[in-house]
């Protein structure tokens, strides 16, 4: 199995709905170093998984719809909690998205796993994959 | 699939025993930086695997009984190698006594994999991984 | 000269003013982590420069007050802009007030420097320092 | 499962042949941080996945056949495109050959995973992992 | 004093002449971390030291005359043995550039110093630091 | 200016004497990370500070010295109290020995300034400078 990982990052203010997140209930914010990785059985005639490149500039229009944004306010994620699993899930959906619609420049069909992290501090992180 | 990972260190000596290790076998000691990660298939109504900074406790604690000592002498490890890998599996098997005491605040039966990775310089690491 | 550099991070959200921000302008976040470096000419009997178990806790005392908020809305920071520079050296006169007291276990006429540097994503950090 | 990693670096001069590469086709270099990860279900009975240092030594051995060279002109990759996925495979190989004549000290069969990190520049890289 | 430093990085091909460099004669290459930072006494009125944005562009834009090239090619390091210290020097020099001509939007005469670091591999690196 | 770092690392048992430490008292370890920067005002004729390669070899031959041991037993250490910025200062005058006695490859006189790192754990890491 084959895999490419891209990074890039967002800046992003928010607040988390619940006791469990004590003073993150309140509105603050986070840098989130955000990691997007596909894997592939095989490599296709290039020699390999995906067009870093276009990975990157995919991630990074993902990423442009949400940085420097208060997420609260943020229409496409109305009625989500903002957690940093849920933004990795969400993120890998919209990648998905872009695979299905062909502007990663692979076949959908050719990936095995899309899986995205988001580090929000050096202590911490999450990750979500998915099929793509 | 979700995962969180929290990160900590502790710092301890220890010697090694048998020829494999070389000059490790004399007392000598580590920085070990610690990260447990723990993974789930799905989220909970929260928006998360597990409430993070109780994860980020139960490791503290964990570390806690560990960090600044000679390992040689630690009555609950006698009999071990502390090989970076067992040292894994040691803090592993810690972290889900506390799932399943409730200490961590989740249900152990919610959890699919807990995995410690332990990096004992930049050029070496260690992970183990096991059902919560 | 000997240098001591204690490190830990904050979590917070502001606006910034000013056409030169862009589209930091708007409420948006950051993770900072924040380094604390003091400098002696000399080691003190116990041969440090600093108790550095003090110092941390100075430094998360200072950070206490900040994270988790947003910034704009913090009292002791109205009238700031709350660039990184500036915010870098606010935990810096922070810290100092904190060695004037007595509260890091120095005495602050033995220090010849602090410098705070404030990391706000992989690509871009500030730093400021001044005589304690 | 236990995996233990280690991780080294190589300096490449190469091109890559294919329009996807865009100005990647012309000459150019890269640092390559390298990790490999040996993964076992068991421990042997000193504790440990692989003797650590013979497989630095292993890693640094297959490195050493690449490291300061133009790989466009290496005769064991005629032929090959050199992706980063590609050399994450050819040294996945190499220390697969490796582990099989015996010079890593363990048995192939006792391993379970060989995985291949090729870490090209912060924002990029690639893994790939095989049976050993 | 005041430092804003931004980083980005440049993949290029060289070879180094001189005994001294040994295997580092022959055509290998590099994967150039490199941060530029930018001191000041004191903040503008914006409360910065420059605008990051603008520095970030900067610094972008002189590395893409270097990136994905053969050094050993760039007419314009004609003559120039490109080590790492060598390299610090001629961006640092086409920042200065930048400064004077306007294009970074700080006055060059509000700045003390720039200092620009190579980072070439996890066990190296140089720096150089001149008045802008 | 100019300044050339090289890393490496040991991982040592010691333990420290004075209240100051509080738990540090006890016999424990530490993997430190170690940088050996060397500055100088004007490049040589192959216009480099150091050669590179020989810096790397004389810190792994002072590191060598100590790695792997308990230093409370170190003969060369005997009567210190090897506390971070100590271990840095020890490590800074042993290379400045190794420059005067000419196995650095460079004349001492051409040299600035040596400064040693000791990052013993993510939070915290100390500092010594020196003449050489």
């Amino acid at each position: 199995m084959f895999e490419v990982t891209v990074s890039d990052h967002m800046m992003i203010a928010h607040s988390l709905r619940g006791e469990v997140f004590g003073p993150a209930q309140a509105l603050h914010g986070a840098t989130y170093v955000v990691e997007a990785a596909f894997s592939r059985p095989d490599l296709d005639s290039d020699g390999i998984v995906i067009d870093i490149g276009r990975a990157g500039e995919a991630l990074g229009a993902v990423l442009a719809d949400l940085t420097y944004r208060n997420l609260d306010e943020v229409e496409s994620l109305s009625g989500l909690n903002t957690t940093t699993e849920v933004l990795c899930r969400e993120i890998a959906d919209r990648l998905a998205a872009r695979l299905h619609d062909g502007s990663l420049g692979a076949h959908a069909g050719d990936l095995a796993r899309i899986r995205v992290t988001l580090r929000e501090n050096p202590n911490a992180w999450a990750a979500y994959e998915r099929a793509p």
